[in-house]
């Protein structure tokens, strides 16, 4: 194993936040953050490379890794499945690599139960208002459905105590700070040094 | 009570580790950040004044104090006592203001035991012989008293089992830096927002 673990991180809230927009600004600042790739049952696209933008499956395929218990987080979205391995992602953390996923909050929620030393940050819109007018200039989304989604929103807001972290995204560049300075801080976490720190004092001792 | 309590932030370690350099550049960074005033029974040297440098007090006034619990932590330096009182650090909390501590690992600890939200960053040398020579470097003090003084800094180091981070000193502005990120990123735990977010939450809950 590596000296010291790789962090896994994740970056949820609701839709309208603006989550997306953060998650790859961090990219860009941490350009060493590994992503994970997610397995699906869709067919691939155009341009599409299994192992590459997903690991394209079966639903027969799916459903045996979901009874073996081979995924951190599985969702079903419009007849597809779509799930997070562990198996990558826990080579990636062993390695001393971290890895950053943009998940909604139910995948969160999935995540921290199945490994809790995980890092999770909540992006919070700065109102509601915005979070409205944000969903709404989207403009692909009839007034019905983008009711749905703002309700959906809102009670997603309801649910940041499972989070470790609260970013208000009032402004993408403070939100981004916020995120790096997260994910820095945490390095120096005492849990996640005491192998580093350990080696140190064994070996001044076996030196003097 | 204002919404959003302060941090109280310690910064320690064994002497030679370079603590008091990096809580000075920490202090350039965040210039909001607050000192505390200790109170002393030693007497006032030349240009000191009471309340600025510290409260000086009667070892009778400081006794009755420790007496009353009116310390976060107190110790014994040369015949003198000094202590950090309770009442004025609160007060900065309760008012939003965030208080920072350079202090020795066992008064760390005496305030870690009375204010367990604290946040507690041990700084490590970045290897005994380093923190030897530093020791040494000083030049102000016999080889007796530098052995002492190894010695107990040496047993100081295997406390940092009871802080939350660890920064290692091996560069002193990536160290600044890294205590800096700790103290921005406390600020976004969701713990620290409950009161933020509930307002956030019930205000657009009314407005509906």
């Amino acid at each position: 194993m590596h000296m010291k673990k790789g962090l896994l991180i994740v970056l949820s809230g609701p839709s309208g936040a603006g989550k997306g927009t953060i998650y790859n600004a961090v990219l860009d600042r941490l350009p060493q953050l590994k992503k994970s790739i997610s397995v699906t049952t869709r067919s691939p696209r155009n341009g599409e490379t299994d192992g590459v933008q997903y690991y394209f499956r079966t639903v027969a395929e799916y459903k045996r890794m979901k009874e073996n218990g081979e995924f951190l987080e599985t969702a079903e979205v419009y007849k597809n499945f779509y799930g997070t391995p562990k198996a990558p992602v826990f080579e990636m953390l062993e390695r001393g690599e971290d890895v950053f996923f943009e998940i909604d909050t139910e995948g969160a929620r999935q995540i921290k139960e199945k490994y809790p030393e995980c890092v999770s940050v909540f992006i919070m819109p700065p109102s509601f208002e915005i979070l409205e007018n944000r969903l709404r200039s989207r403009g692909t989304e009839n007034e019905e459905s983008l009711v749905t989604r703002i309700g959906s929103a809102k009670s997603e807001l309801a649910k940041y105590r499972q989070f470790d972290y609260i970013v208000f995204n009032d402004d993408i560049v403070k939100a981004t700070d916020e995120v790096v300075n997260i994910i820095l801080s945490e390095r120096c976490k005492i849990s996640r040094n005491v192998g580093k720190i350990e080696k140190m004092l064994n070996t001044e001792k076996t030196e003097k």
